[in-house]
């Protein structure tokens, strides 16, 4: 494991590369954030119009907890109970009330995230007065349960999952993610699973750790990529009933409730949107794997593919995964995407291309001739 | 000043009485929550249908500072830098923002509050990890800017006030709120100012703190009120130069940005909705005053005029605001209202009308019927 003393925030490198990109002068493939480029369904922007010419009442506070219509069928989706349920501004607030919740039971205690990890946790849990404990994911990309075991104390107040993985693919297996729930629950922590990719499980085997039914397990997701719709900010935590209140507190004292309209139009989309709606995008996503992956075997990479999620890592043979590097990729080569040494330093030689794009053939062409040409 | 060993949160107490209300199987007058019953602009609506036919780009992740088309109007309409403007979820994220900010500048210090206060800043305020410090206002329901400057100190991190105010409808003067800031900066604290009812001045008198252009000052609102949506969710902040990037990074980290509909509905209503819109509501609000205190006059009570915003605060000679009281208003009048209690002790014998309803004349018949049957 690894501490490192420096934790902030990594949004301005996303910002850097996306802004680099975009003052290219040339034509560039944008692989850099994870922002779904297909269309929502239909019932979605169905269900904002219909709220548009709802009555002056329907425009005020909806219920803290989230509009009842929603949170209904988030709790029988997700087969819990309702009261258990909290709709939040995206996942980002999920994350957020679920780790403040935990750093709250353990004032200055630490937080311990897999490496590579999604910048926002470490950003979030040093904004939260915690520390940060990085602990290397196995070669194959998933979590290391042993090594968390390990890494995991009295000074624990969570552990914080992303499954399906953001960047390495990895779908968590429930054995696992079990596991991370006993070693929280061993030092008193909470297991924080973030499934915000749930609905682009290529694999067949991810479970929800709900199914856990444990009471030391919140799990935060948002229809951000399942409905493609990352600007609306809808998502929603699970809590442990004897901790949903103290969440609603802290969501209440920092947003109130979440925007009305964008909650209106997912709760039309969830009631109306057919199951293949979801599937013909994770067969869209595995054409893409394939093109993208074979252009890397072209370019004689070494690549992850995604048992779900929509990221790939590549590592080039002498070209590491720098600012530089990504930099040298958008006006050599005409691709964008993110350097690795910003998930950390596990993959800090690899950098990350994101599928949500339907250039991908055009960027596998591109990589492919810029790395056989050099 | 007092310090209270309880600053929690109040929202249930808000909560219990609109419950009680809505329980009642009698026809009750709702004079509780501060939202709107008024209808919102036609552009808004239509800039909802608008974006509801947007391609998918359009409803990905709007930057995390607010939507350029918003947040260039908001800069023009403040005579601010557009850099120093965060859009936020309501006014509700604004003042988490600009007390986080405060209280991290100042870790484990105090926050100076008037007496009565809207309940949410000594909520937020143990949240954050700071000292409430209650100031009673002056006999007129205006800040007290002498008892202010006694009760600050090296350990104050910042002072919020509410002008317009919720919920004693003082506009503050440009000479008092000045002289807040003088006595913030004294103390390197921030002066927090909260003009969410800034359209509803009915006095003529109001001024923005902005226009004071310190750089110990930060100015929150939302559009909730000004156009009548408080389920939206969209506000902002205005913070000095310096102090924006850690706004702009706690923003991101807890919500990552505004809803997009609700931005691009309030960006469209901002352009095209004119000045009579905003002055007949407030025309309106003129009337259920006059209405509403003839009939307090009628009942012997004694009561505040709004100088701004849409609450009356008014005292029945032997029925003091306490919770049980209400609900006796409620059960027996037929008007439900909030006990002054809730907002601190300065009112507590209070109790606190909001003028969102147009059976404001009912209900104050029903008063005066009651009172003076009583």
């Amino acid at each position: 494991m690894t501490d490192t003393d420096d934790d902030a925030y990594e949004e301005p490198l996303f910002q850097r590369v996306i802004e680099y990109a975009a003052a290219a002068d040339t034509d560039v493939v944008r692989m850099v954030s994870g922002h779904p480029d297909w269309e929502p369904p239909a019932a979605l922007r169905e269900g904002l119009k219909e709220y548009a010419d709802g009555d002056p009442e329907s425009f005020q506070y909806p219920p803290r907890e989230g509009l009842p219509e929603l949170r209904s069928q988030i709790a029988e989706r997700r087969g819990v109970a309702e009261s258990r349920v909290v709709v939040t501004n995206g996942a980002a607030e999920a994350n957020y009330l679920a780790m403040a919740e935990a750093l709250d039971r353990k004032p200055g205690s630490e937080v311990l995230v897999t490496d590579p990890v999604y910048p926002y946790y470490p950003g979030r849990t040093t904004m939260l007065g915690g520390e940060v404990t990085r602990v290397p994911v196995a070669a194959d990309g998933h979590v290391d349960v042993e090594a968390m075991r390990d890494a995991a104390s009295a000074d624990t107040a969570a552990i914080v999952v992303n499954t399906p993985n953001n960047p390495t693919g990895a779908v968590y297996s429930p054995d696992a993610v079990a596991a991370l729930a006993d070693v929280a629950a061993d030092f008193d922590a909470l297991l924080v699973a973030d499934e915000v990719y749930d609905h682009f499980d290529l694999s067949g085997r991810f479970e929800s750790a709900l199914t856990l039914d444990r009471d030391n397990v919140v799990v935060t997701t948002s229809f951000s990529k399942s409905l493609g719709i990352t600007g609306f900010r809808v998502g929603y935590a699970v809590f442990p009933e004897d901790q949903i209140e103290a969440a609603l507190t802290r969501h209440t004292l920092v947003n109130v409730a979440v925007s009305r309209p964008a909650q209106a139009a997912v709760a039309a989309a969830l009631r109306e949107t057919p199951p293949s709606y979801y599937e013909s995008i994770r067969d869209t996503l595995r054409g893409r794997i394939d093109d993208f992956t074979a252009a890397l075997d072209a370019a004689g990479a070494e690549y992850t593919t995604p048992e779900g999620a929509f990221y790939v890592l590549a590592r080039f043979d002498g070209f590491p995964g720098t600012l530089e590097n990504v930099e040298r990729l958008i006006d050599d080569a005409g691709v964008a995407a993110m350097p690795g040494a910003a998930f950390g330093e596990t993959y800090e030689e690899w950098i990350r291309f994101t599928l949500c794009t339907d250039r991908v053939d055009e960027a596998a062409g591109r990589l492919a001739a810029y790395f056989e040409g050099g």
